[in-house]
């Protein structure tokens, strides 16, 4: 484990801290390095942008890309207070950090009443067997736009 | 299935082409609806934001949320041109929607080079089992301030 590692995780556990005092929303820190350099910092700000997307680590991915200009996030760290719930987590997959460093466990955020590890149960299920109700309509109508992007010559793949 | 339905979701697949036709990201369109009036619509803005939350789904969330200036979005109706991917799954859940409709599936992504029904079998696996590394670490550290929300008395809860 590289020597900084213990240091940019104690800075997310710090920002937790922090945003849970402004009352920003709950107590998640994060924190994303790249080559050396801390690119973005966030904590859950749900609560004060009304955004239920703006967990630790999105508002960090989020900050980092803008930052650096780029949706590819290849070369940097994610560092989080607790385990990325399964939003966080394929943000995280999506965002092409080369690692994630966390400190809490989803069982700890559901101990203090987050939902982290019961989604975590939920979107392996079949869709008919999940908490909430999900119908599929239209496939053969949906999938005419994604053959044409597919067909397409000069798209951006991400 | 309610009638308006159909509808929505043809909507969404017509965002999903726009989007595409602009040139903001993959042929990604969502729709909310609540109480019969659509409350925001999206598409997937990956590319032109630079942002690799900017999943359809993710966007037409936070815009409706900021249109109702509430972080839950309980009561209303998610329509997506494509089954969401595990962050957009998960995000719909955070943002406490009714349901979900969706017309194009996963392997349906997948054929056309998106990771989502890869990501949907990474997120169960056993962290050491998974492509992107992760460990865990200060689990004691981070607790402490997850407890000190717990014991908050005036906070909010989503």
């Amino acid at each position: 484990m590289p020597t900084d590692d213990l240091q940019h995780l104690r800075r997310a556990i710090a920002l937790s801290q922090e945003g849970m005092e402004r009352e920003d929303g709950g107590p998640f820190g994060a924190v994303i390095v790249k080559a050396g350099r801390v690119v973005a910092e966030g904590n859950n700000r749900v609560v004060v942008d009304a955004d239920p997307t703006a967990h630790a680590e999105v508002v960090a991915i989020r900050r980092a890309c803008a930052e650096l200009g780029d949706f590819s996030l290849a070369g940097a760290v994610l560092y989080a207070s607790c385990e990325p719930c399964p939003m966080c987590l394929a943000a995280a997959y999506w965002s092409r950090v080369d690692r994630v460093v966390f400190a809490g466990g989803r069982q700890d955020a559901a101990a203090i009443g987050f939902d982290d590890a019961f989604f975590y149960e939920q979107l392996p299920l079949p869709i008919e067997q999940r908490s909430l109700p999900m119908t599929q309509q239209l496939r053969d109508e949906a999938v005419v736009p994604m053959r044409a992007w597919q067909a397409k010559q000069d798209k951006t793949l991400y």
